[in-house]
This record gives structure tokens, sequence and C-alpha cells, in this order.
């Protein structure tokens, strides 16, 4: 990309993404700096702090920064958006030894940046998605995320058997989130002294795990009353790793 | 309303509201079907196995139903929008004994049905909304909720100390969520042989609860990373649920 006019509203087979907004942006900055291919700002943005230091760190590190409102209003659905970056996409594999999360065909880019912001703050950091999925790098997942993103490891997968091959030897405990489990606290609190890590696996917003899961690990289950048909998924993630990690 | 030529886009200042989608209107007539006043359907859905319930409703309470897509098109801004009920709004009111969500300027129509959601989820079911705040009934809260809305007691106060002078004698426990609170275990723990029932008290999305707050009962805080700001209000609100609800 030589200039702004050539940026057009994201698309997933980009060789690049965008963060909308200063904070998602000042995530990228503080993480992942060397992926920074230019920056797009708002002309209304000029006293706003953040992005006082995206505009110094562009000045330090070289990268091109421009007041650019027809560049932004163009790759930004949302209006009152003061800054953008453009970055490359990267690659990432997850830690062999580390707990993961594992998400099976998650669909909704909102829901997908909620979970990876709240993984993030309950300390699980490396994170498999099993395709079909939401796209991470979408803006949409970006900005939910409120960066987040920049902070986990992440790897699609085409089957969940993919991942398994790769990470599941005997020594990781495999908990999938199912209607038919076992209360997670209980589930939580018997693998207290296991030396192994451990894979939370959620299934999709609508459809959940496949029955064949149930074979899988220790199926878990989140209680709660009959008067709600589930929890929604970002919630049900949100819990499972409070629940699961030294966090509560 | 006489007919559905009248029915426009939802606004707050309107004496009715409507359920956009089929598991939401299943979920008014489950709950509240006396102030159901009419129903539109699409011509669309006429094999879809919720409708067929939708109908039966109508016809045994003699509610007007009608196939419409243009009314439909007109109210709901989603597409693939099966049904929707036109229903008066109605007055509840907090039952005194009861546990409590306190929602202190909640803004985001999305969070506050998630929030309704997870609310009945785990057995609470009296909401506190101080104002200002997002409109409980407009339509997008009513989707989010999946129709949790309609078993729930709500009621807005104009400040917190309206609700508190209302509800909080000295046989509450006044549970702040705030930066500077406790660990939320040791606050629940701390709380399990209370005979005193407890109100959840969380602040705005942005902004959290003032300061003032902190001299309010017992603070407390959920403990996560500083690899992000915060979690999400939903997600607070979920794991505060769970931690001081049976269901865990």
């Amino acid at each position: 990309m030589e200039d702004n006019t050539r940026l057009k509203p994201y698309k997933k087979d980009f060789g690049y993404s965008y963060t909308l907004g200063v904070f998602p942006t000042l995530e990228l900055i503080n993480n992942k700096p060397d992926v920074i291919s230019r920056i797009v700002l708002s002309t209304k943005s000029e006293s706003n702090q953040g992005v006082a230091k995206i505009l110094e760190f562009a000045k330090k590190s070289g990268i091109p920064a421009l007041f650019d409102d027809k560049t932004l209003n163009r790759i930004s659905p949302k209006e009152n958006c003061f800054a953008a970056a453009v970055f490359e996409k990267y690659d990432c594999s997850l830690e062999v030894t580390a707990n993961h999360l594992v998400l099976v065909n998650p669909a909704d880019k909102g829901n997908l940046g909620t979970i990876l912001r709240t993984a993030t703050a309950f300390g699980i950091e490396n994170i498999a998605i099993i395709s079909p999925a939401a796209d991470i790098y979408d803006p949409k997942v970006v900005r939910a995320s409120m960066g987040a993103l920049f902070h986990v490891n992440f790897c699609y997968f085409e089957k969940f058997e993919d991942y398994q091959k790769a990470f599941c030897g005997t020594n990781r405990n495999l908990i999938p989130f199912m209607l038919d489990g076992q209360p997670i606290n209980k589930v939580a609190a018997d693998l207290k002294d296991s030396d192994y890590s451990f894979s939370l696996i959620y299934g999709n917003e609508s459809s959940g795990l496949p029955a064949e899961f149930l074979q899988i690990g220790t199926p878990a289950r989140i209680m709660h009353s009959n008067n709600v048909d589930s929890l929604n998924l970002p919630m049900a993630v949100g819990i499972g790793l409070y629940t699961f990690t030294n966090f509560n």
C-alpha cells in the first residue's frame, strides 16, 4: 500500500487489516508494533490524548501517519472513529504446555472479540479456532476485543481432530462445555491437583458442541435456571475461564 | 392501534413496544400474554414451528395475527424477522426481600438485554435501574434478552438514593463492584451466612461507579490480569451473579 487512496473496506482475503479506534490502535502499538504499515487519523482528533501517543509512536518509528477523514470514513463503518492503523496479518502458534481455549465454529464477530478480551483478562492467551469460524482479523473482532487480539496466540484448524493430534497427548485435560456435563465447580475441583494443562472447549453460538464431544475428556456444565434456554457464548466462556483459572 | 398500517419503528415515548423475532415473541406469550395487542408475521415463516405455536396462541386468545411483510420490514431493522408481537408497556415493582441487581446508568441496549438474560439464568429477577439509562423496552433490549425481560421485575429510579430509601434498610447487603473492592470470592464467602438479601451494584460501561460508592456496603472486585483495562459490563455482571448465587 503506497498511499491511503488504495485502502478499501476490509475483506477477509486482504493480507492486512485495520484497528478502528484509538484504544485498539494503542494496544497494537504496545504489543505488535512491527506489523504496522501506516496510520490514518481524523482531523477531529487533534486534541485527543491517545492520538497524541499514536503520533509520537509514528514519529519515533518512521511509520507514515496522515490526517485523512475521507479514508477513515471509507474504511470505518462507524462514525466517530478517531484513529486507525493498517497492519499486516501475522502468523502465530500455540504454546504446547499452556492452557488453551478451543472455539469450535464461533460465528459472531462481536462475540469472538469479547471472548478474546475476556480470555486475556483471565490469563488464557492461547486460542484454537476450528473452522468454519468468524475471521479473527475482521476489524469488528479487533474492536470488540479492545485490542486483546494482540495479546493472544491463535491458530485455526480445519477439524477438531487436527487440533487434538497437534496438542492433545495424554498430558492435557480436555473440558468440553455441554448440557450433559458435570457441574463446572466439581470438574474444576477435580482438576485442581492435576499437573497437566487444560483446554476448555466451546461449541457454536446456536448449536453448541456435537454429541461426540461427550466422549472427549470431562464434559462440564454451567448450572443455571430453566427460565433461559442457555447463556450466551461469551458469558459461558467467561464463567468457564473464571472458574478454571487462578483469578477467582 | 386499530391496524398494522399505523405501526412505526419503535420510539421510547410509545406506550407499546415490539418483540422482534420468534423466540422473544414466544417468551412474551408464555410469560405476559395479557399485554399482547397484536401479532405480525412474515409470509416466509409459514413452515416455522415457532410461528405455528404463535398462531395457535393467537387463535385461542382472539388476538389479531396477520401475515404482513411490509409492516414487519417497517418495524424491524433486521431482515429475516419472522414474527413480532405488539405489546403494551406494563408496570412492575421489585420484591422487597429478594436479591436485587442494581444497574447505575447502563447505556448500551445490547448489554442491557444480555444482562437481563444472564440475571434470569442465575435466578436474580429483580432489577433496579438508575437513570439516565437505556430504555428497557427498546426492541433491541428485548431481542438481546432473548425474552428474559418478561421474566424479571424491573424499576427505574431517578437517583441511587431513591432506590436506597425504598429498599435498603439495615437488612440488605450492598455490594458495589469497583476496582478498589475486595476480591469477590472473599466478599461472597463472608456473606454466605448472612440472613439478609443482597444487591449487586454495577456502574456505567465506560465510567464504572463513582468513588462515593466505596462508602456503601462492601465493595467487591473481580480479579483479572493487567493485560486488559476491564471486563465488559455484561461479563462483570455475569461473573458477579454466578459467584453470589447458588448456581455455582
